[in-house]
């Protein structure tokens, strides 16, 4: 699939880097948590790559995710110890120099200032480790982080714009919410229409070739079906989605696609009450 | 990282299909569940790539991850849906014809009829849609299912080692337990040792210089920090690892790591007494 306009992002992709995710220690949710969110804003997130803690690995996937989409997310790897390497990895890959970045270091300041006067660090002295986390790839924009130590980062490239943010859930979701979010919403166009609903059967291979009629006959919907269980009983979900500009229309559209399944299949559709 | 003697695997990855996990629908938790059980036989996971039902798209995921892993396991797209298409994207990737596997009938066929016997399907019959699932890559060695109606797939390429397994949980646990696990087991010799120990400090930016001095003097060790939190207090939690051929050899190294860094911090380590 090609890549869209940069002023208007179409697609999103994730690299997310640590040893800690790829050994099974720690299980991603950033990811799902963020997919959500941006799926509901009309963007399209084509692929996730999750990587070691290794320079090259990192440079892979970068190379590899925005390749393909307009907007690449890197949660994890800018802490201050050994392996934490994204912003070296992504300088290398994206062939842009390191240099410390005022603004990134006042927030780790900020941020080292506000742990010692809670007790939580025993001195607000920018250590080498700590000043690593201010040392960003030019052309970046360091994103406030008020959870913890390190800045987030942004850098537009010409037809991707990079975000790396913190493994640590609460610090990703903060420079999320205040930063990412609100630079998205100013330039997403395409809007995404989705219904949910359930039939009443535990057969999906024979109402798969409903679908396939029923795609066939409504070109703009994707239709996608999962067998649900609910103790003993069984029943079909089925995802119905739409991507356009005109949010009347794509109701519309999964509106009368839901009406063809009913038709094909013989089966009424009823809405989800359980999720 | 260059690839091993595929006849003694040293590494693995991932490549996760379907829309519903990147559309954050579902939590992909299949993964983790194989991470912890591959890293414990020795396997170094090397990346996952999470991708949508497109041919296209998983070609792509598929051979990156072949470039990279000697083992290759895929998980979703196996089922009778339009959108399940998995198997048509391996043997595209991989230059193979599709046809129709005997084995795998059988397990279609079994599994339908089983499913029938239950109540849980209308008939037993072998339409279209189920006859699907049997049409594997050629080459391919058809992998049991007793939970679900979609037989797992096993390739051997190559330097390369590719899995299919289905998405839903219960039957990826199954064949993944029944024909994954015997076949990596007989074939791994590399052995992984890992200890995880507590340091009673909140501050990673204070502790990393230490876990750099102590890498460089213990070059055979992988240490990994994370901070935890208990409710108000804070520890360091800290992963110390080691791979190798020779098990006691491995121990040695990670007890020797742990006592370097109590010498450098002059913090005593304490056992993890709640995961």
């Amino acid at each position: 699939m090609p890549k869209s306009d940069i002023h208007s992002p179409k697609s999103a992709g994730f690299v997310v880097i640590g040893n800690e995710v790829l050994d099974g220690i720690v299980l991603d949710t950033n990811s799902n948590w963020m997919e959500i969110r941006l799926t509901a804003l009309g963007l399209e997130m084509r692929m996730l790559v999750s990587v070691r803690d290794d320079l090259e690995e990192i440079g892979k996937a970068l190379r590899f995710a925005c390749d393909n989409c307009d907007v690449v997310i890197t949660t994890g790897g800018l802490g201050p110890t050994h392996d934490d390497m994204t912003l070296k990895a992504v300088a290398l890959a994206l062939g842009k120099e390191l240099r410390l970045d005022e603004e990134a270091m006042e927030i780790v300041e900020k941020q080292y200032k506000a742990l010692h006067a809670k007790g939580i660090v025993s001195t607000p002295e920018i250590t080498e480790s700590r000043r690593k986390m201010a040392v960003l790839p030019e052309g970046s924009t360091a994103l406030n982080n008020s959870v913890g130590g390190a800045p987030g980062v942004r850098i537009d490239l010409e037809g991707t714009t990079v975000f790396c943010l913190p493994g640590v859930p609460s610090e990703l979701m903060f420079i999320f919410e205040e930063s990412v979010l609100p630079w998205l919403k100013e330039r997403i166009s395409q809007k995404y229409y989705e219904t949910v609903v359930e039939f009443g059967t535990n057969d999906e291979s024979t109402f798969a070739p409903a679908i396939d009629t029923v795609m066939r006959e409504c070109p703009e919907v994707y239709i996608k079906s999962m067998p649900k269980t609910y103790g003993t009983a069984w029943t079909l979900r089925v995802w119905i989605s739409a991507r356009g500009n005109n949010a009347q229309h794509l109701r519309e559209k999964v509106e009368e696609a839901i009406r063809k399944l009913e038709e094909v299949t013989g089966i009424q559709a009823s809405l989800v009450d359980a999720y």
